[in-house]
């Protein structure tokens, strides 16, 4: 389903961001049709900062409950891995278990820091993380789709080693290439697209570039745009937000308008299922429903 | 800390809740002075059902993700102990591990079932649930705050068995007793704490009786208010609406300015830390700072 | 596989307890056929006791290490499951996924105490088990194989009642009764096996009747038999002589020939993997093999 | 307490491996005075190989079971940190939460390759594993015991490397060295002991130099000898020759004398307090005591 999605030339697929089961079932709720498991947000959501703080074990609990949440596949943001090949072919296979539909690693070492932030990117050795990205293959087939980044425009490479990375990439099993980007234009990413000439299917994360329509993307031929951090930025916003009023107005009542009802969180996630299994589980032989 | 402020007569406290390491930093910064680890809303984030569908360590591993992301004191919502005695004072001994300042049990049978959700709360039994309180307290001393939370109105018992329940309980050793009420005014809660005559420092979760002042509080000598699950109820409307624009306008750049910029999660999470402790740690000789 | 030797009729299969990679490791090699992931090994190897001390996720990650060890089928013991049919229900979808072959659940009530310890094992009620039952059944299907296992002659109820006790669970849908005893002898495992002619498989666990000769158990018709505790208690003698030679010689000279060589390890978890592995994906163009 | 032990200069002391709840406990009934989370250990019993497969919260995890199941200081195996200096001062932190009573790390790239086997141990840049020590300190202070690993020796450098790292190391605020070598005689680490004229105390592994009496390294001062694999490799052994022998004998009548009594299990895990607990908590109004 996911490599419909992202592998179809046809069409322009959407992922959202998830970070946490709440934020997945809204999304799909929402009407979108994939999620994003974006390492920044699941690092925030934990109090972590997107530098590998959290252990891959931690990543992979927490894309388990996006996953347990919701119908939707799940691309995971794999990082860099976590190490080398063998601790990415692992954490793929562990991915896999608990229901993933993809996972997309970058060329990155580890510790990586998160690509907006400062200028230290090292990148991986071309061959060193083909080995990566040829192990995850070998280890999870094609029940993984398997999404090369590369954060060579991240590091302040030539667009010629992006392109010379992303063959490489190609060429040693990828599914898909992510090219990430940090200006405030499309600029780069469209060059990019323009100089694949499509040779594999192209993901983008428009985060800092933000104004170019998606009509753009669909012209150059585009598969998949990432909202890859917004959910949890709305959030950070109203919980700001409400924290405030509350403190100054000393309660609650003003804002209950602004926040959503319990019933909704009980509608959310079933909870009427768990009513109707209490009545056909535990208490078969009342006459309650 | 956590204490001074339960146990404090002359000062009315608020505990605003928290269900990761994010919501926990921004009430931090709002300037909350304690924090309640929510059940409901922790659960909700886990995407389970507040009905016990989480396992006590993941509820731990949940609240050292909160008490880690900032220096306050954090009440947890223990719910009814995972199950007997033993079960609750091993809860109890790894929330004070985990930096936990105090721990709420309610007079629940396990499984519970959220308090604001159907009509079946049986509760447990006095002397058992006392029992639970007394092995909590043997066991963590005065480390934690030990809330004693009746759930006896919300199962619709009599005010005299809340009442009866609240001593029990401040008998095995409970620092104060929260009494829950899911009226839409804060009638009950008040005519308790008209009875109870301050034996105890008396906590309140006025979810549903939110039109109630606080002053009337204050007046009734309640020591703590909870706010028991705002955040993420304002989190839900707003990465609710958020997704409905993106998928309404095929892109974000009608959203940016209701979405938290990524320097503000970079500050929330000190990252600036990071970058100078790679100066000293990292780059020792180099002259950048 | 599972299903196959334990509902299979004409041959009497057998289950070997594991608590860890490690055991589950050592067991495959030593020729059985499928395993026994042990409530209480597990527990005692987590230094817990068994008296649902451990979390159900700690059990399902401790499963998780058993499983991913070795090729065998894995039995868990899911205890009472942990609640009720709604914490049963999601144990067993979480072993399925964890790639559990099958789940015994008990009519224990929670938490449980080991049943060869003390005198208080109170029952389930056989409808609300029964409710367990059916609720695991419609989660998992066919996908775990569903032991149900009855306490009764342990919680020293009547013959009579633990033939009632497993064609209740028969009829709600297990797919093989365990009948525990902690006599010295077989003799209640065998006249249930005579009284219970043979309507679904039947499963022992030999603990402390360990004396019969399973030919016996084989003329009774009996599926399976489950060594349950074997391997962990043979692991204390040895680490219990071990230390105290260690302590009495102040050195390890005198042992070597009671330890494993640690190439026995790096055999046992296939280094030599590892080390190919890393050939093939690290240095792909180095001459070593 | 480990300080006391590893930094003293009076006496030898030894630490013995723990690779769970179940081996911690049996070490500590045996009479050690410290117990030393083996990463070989607990990766084999976790299932994993020892590089780096296990994440550092499964390491973290682990070593909390250790702890929680006796009284003794523990010494952690922390290997490189598993990754640069926030990785190891992260890890530091959260092992002082669980109760570790020090850490060990080692001048290993990340991910490393168990010391004992093939040839390719890359080791750290000095100055960037001194930060990381660095880091470590500023971060627990005193809190822990900080042992700084070379494996200077393992990676077939010289002499006065390894002397020149120590004392690196020891600049950069460790509390003691630990040198490596899997040679099979002391020689290396007695040439060690001696050119290094105890500027700090010395730890060593006598694992594969098992011959050498441990008079030679009271006389050598050496501080520490750590005993790290023992338990384990004794274990391996026996489980392997019981489930052989289940399988030969078809019955475990022929192996009761070679395993523990349950009755062993019971009083090590102290169950008579849980029996006791019970009648104070959970039926105090029974006359059973």
């Amino acid at each position: 389903m996911l490599r419909g999605q992202i592998c179809s030339n046809s069409e322009l697929s959407f992922l959202m961001e998830a970070h946490d089961g709440l934020s997945a079932a809204i999304a799909e709720r929402a009407g979108f049709k994939g999620l994003w498991a974006s390492g920044l947000s699941i690092a925030s959501s934990l109090g972590y900062r997107d530098a590998n703080e959290a252990s891959w074990t931690q990543l992979v609990d927490a894309v388990e409950r996006i996953v347990d949440s919701n119908t939707l596949p799940v691309l995971v943001d794999g990082d860099s891995g976590f190490g080398n090949f063998n601790n990415a072919r692992l954490l793929a296979r562990k991915l896999r278990q608990r229901g993933a539909a993809g996972v997309a690693f970058q060329d990155s070492c580890f510790p990586k820091m998160n690509s907006f932030v400062g200028e230290r990117h090292p990148l991986a050795e071309i061959d060193e993380f083909s080995g990566r990205l040829r192990a995850v293959k070998d280890s999870v087939g094609t029940d993984l789709v398997l999404v090369a980044r590369t954060e060579a425009l991240i590091a302040d490479h030539s667009m010629d080693e992006a392109i010379l990375r992303a063959h490489a990439f190609a060429d040693a099993g990828a599914d898909a290439i992510l090219i990430h980007s940090r200006k405030s234009t499309a600029d780069e990413v469209l060059s990019f697209a323009s100089a694949w000439q499509n040779r594999l299917p192209l993901v983008i994360v428009p985060t800092t570039y933000y104004r170019t329509p998606v009509s753009v993307y669909h012209d150059a031929r585009i598969s998949t745009v990432i909202w890859a951090n917004h959910s949890m930025r709305a959030a950070i916003v109203a919980m700001r937000r409400i924290c405030d009023r509350i403190i100054a107005r000393e309660g609650t009542a003003s804002i209950e308008s602004h926040i959503a009802p319990l019933e909704d969180i009980f509608e959310l996630f079933r909870y009427d299922e768990l009513a109707r299994a209490e009545a056909k589980y535990l208490h078969p032989g009342d006459l309650r429903p």
